[in-house]
């Protein structure tokens, strides 16, 4: 009997009437001959309303506490789904992280799953139950309450799809799949039937998000067949799996973007062995993540500019870094701009096929958008330029590359 | 280091202010000098919302998903109190009824307690953390979430005070403590300082809704030491503690009234060996609770009217139940009133002092007040009368038997 896990975001659950048509769509699919797994969010606003509880009473609360009580909101909706589910006439039961065994590390409010137990589920399962599992949740080894970041939820599902062996995750949201490019800024953009792991990875991190980074990770890891659709229509949605030959022959999938990044330079620092990992391991050392990374050596080789972005929340501390490892290094000065935008050319077409970076320069160029910075991989090339020529490289790029034809 | 177990209910944790308190509450009684384990409830009102959410999906949910959706109250206040400790400078850690190692019968939404590991506690304890205990909840040995019934967290707060041989456990409420009657409708009521298990058993039960009656047996049976007070005020309340001497010498303690029974009377039945038996085990087959029962033979000793009181919620069940049986052993009918009042003298002293119920039926005929049934134990003499005296009788009862003066 085919086994189908579907992942409901808070959007879904948002409301007793969205969990009653929930259910529906649940015991539409268990009676179409499947067994179900349901992994739910918290009703949308829930979450939100904790965290203000939380911050009412302390400036920084712990993060194990912040855990168990963020973890409640996914039990809520677990335990109500499950009723739904059931005043429809199909058996069903909820479980907890705990429950569902889903051990985690003891990285409060971003947790990593090391593994997956799953043995009360198998059994419900077995005994014709729909399971209804609790996402965004684990437990470590110890038995404290851990949750596995924002998002988290998408992780849940297939994390757990994997360990049940399940035949198909479906992602449940309020959008109809994945798209060449974001439709609000380009109404020709497409939907995909299908993408590779490796192309949505790039396109979710960034900033088309649809599916949480690290669920696409663990989901190409162990292979796990996902679908992304919405809970309000029936539509198909996009089939996210491996990489395939038809695949190949595209070139481009998809268009992101992402206008949440600050640009610094280091400007003129005298070249020395080791001058980036200084750099770069004091900006670590404050959490801050780095994306790009670029580095110029002068005509005579003696001076270096260091470019790199950062995520715009993390502007003035990683400003404030920069310049003290800046003066430390003797750099003549730090430049900022956070008025720019990244935006990438995605697909696996590109092992096969050459010229795509230098079309999206000439495109670029051609509409007079300056390209502040290069970084590419084997299936991407990603350009940093002027936030205001966001939308316009999003268009002209989606229409050079095709991308509003049907092609798989 | 003595160690204090501090039960605080939904009213007491209705909103963040009120958490607030109890967090400087509990700071200051870890600031002198003693180890404490804070038991919470739902903040007030949240189980009604659960309960009301879970009723617009399904007019019969399933007790077990009930009690993984109401159990949700409980944890978020425990987080939320031990962010409020924390944010005052206290260690604090929250722990779930599983954590605690709160183990139950598989008899959701009322389930029972079987045992108590409470490991976690101990050991968090020893590392000078303040426990916040979420209380209502347990789990079955194969861990399901169980909770324990309405007033569950009383019984929480007791079993764990028990578990961890506390010194004392404090019962935070918006009361002062144990009143010698009502004071709403006797303005002389005198709060108690001290009352014995036994009798606050019987007043609870008898509709002194200060304590859970569960509670009670359970920190009688294991000698745990109570106090029920405020937590709106710094008033000592009414310590719950075993009969001692200084008890006996009181003959009564206290006045309770019950306006929530009905009584039942089947009229001229044959007497045979066995109609009582038959009667009451299909009331009992019915799920109701018979309270009191009093039965009379006719002069001549062939008929018999048997008098019962059942909870008024569950008359229309009972009289049901009743008539079949009454046909069914030849009764000329069956009577119902549900216009009665139950009211009680209680007091460990009766032991010792003869003299307490005619004292009691005096007086009630004294004010012309008839009575309908009684029943008696060794500390409590209770009388059924008409409902519109009561407030009548336990005013004059509560002056014939000195309550007002002080005496211990």
């Amino acid at each position: 009997m085919p086994l189908i896990v579907q992942k409901y975001g808070g959007t879904s659950v948002g409301s007793i009437d969205r969990i009653k048509n929930v259910a529906e769509r649940v015991v539409r699919t268990a009676g179409q001959g499947n067994k179900v797994v349901v992994v739910v969010s918290a009703m949308s606003g829930e979450t939100d309303k904790l965290i203000s509880l939380a911050s009412q009473l302390s400036a920084a609360p712990s993060e194990r506490e912040m855990d168990m009580l963020l973890s409640s909101g996914e039990r809520v909706t677990s335990a109500l789904t499950a009723m739904a589910i059931e005043a429809l006439g199909q058996k069903a039961r909820s479980f907890t992280g705990r429950q569902a065994g889903i051990i985690t590390d003891r990285d409060h409010t971003k947790a990593k799953i090391e593994r997956i137990t799953g043995n009360r589920i198998r059994q419900a399962l077995d005994e014709g139950y729909v399971v209804v599992l609790a996402g965004f949740q684990g437990i470590t080894e110890t038995e404290d309450v851990t949750t596995l970041g924002r998002g988290g939820s998408d992780l849940s599902a297939v994390a757990i799809a994997s360990a049940v062996n399940a035949d198909l995750c479906e992602i449940y949201t309020d959008v109809d799949g994945v798209y060449t490019t974001d439709p609000n800024i380009v109404p020709e953009a497409r939907k995909l039937e299908k993408i590779s792991y490796e192309e949505m990875l790039e396109l979710a991190s960034l900033g088309a998000k649809v599916l949480q980074t690290r669920s696409v990770e663990f989901a190409m890891k162990y292979r796990v067949p996902v679908v992304v659709r919405s809970s309000f229509n029936d539509n198909p949605g996009t089939l996210v799996v491996e990489e395939d030959k038809e695949m190949e022959n595209v070139v481009v999938s998809g268009i992101a973007y992402d206008k949440n990044q600050a640009k610094m330079t280091v400007v003129n620092v005298p070249d020395k062995p080791g001058i980036a990992a200084t750099l770069f391991k004091a900006i670590a050392d404050a959490n801050i993540v780095v994306d790009m990374i670029v580095q110029n050596i002068s005509s005579d080789g003696k001076f270096a500019d260091i470019s790199f972005t950062v995520p715009k929340t993390d502007t003035r501390k990683a400003l404030e870094v920069t310049e003290a490892i800046a003066k430390e290094l003797g750099a003549e000065r730090v430049d900022k701009r956070d008025d720019i935008s990244k935006i990438s050319v995605i697909g696996v077409g590109m092992r096969t096929h050459s010229g795509v970076a230098s079309k999206m320069f000439q495109t670029l160029a051609a509409n007079n958008i300056n390209i502040a910075m290069i970084s590419t991989s084997e299936i991407k090339v990603s350009c940093v330029i002027d936030q205001k020529y966001t939308e316009l490289a999003a268009r002209v790029l989606h229409e050079v590359f095709g991308l509003a034809e049907a092609t798989h």
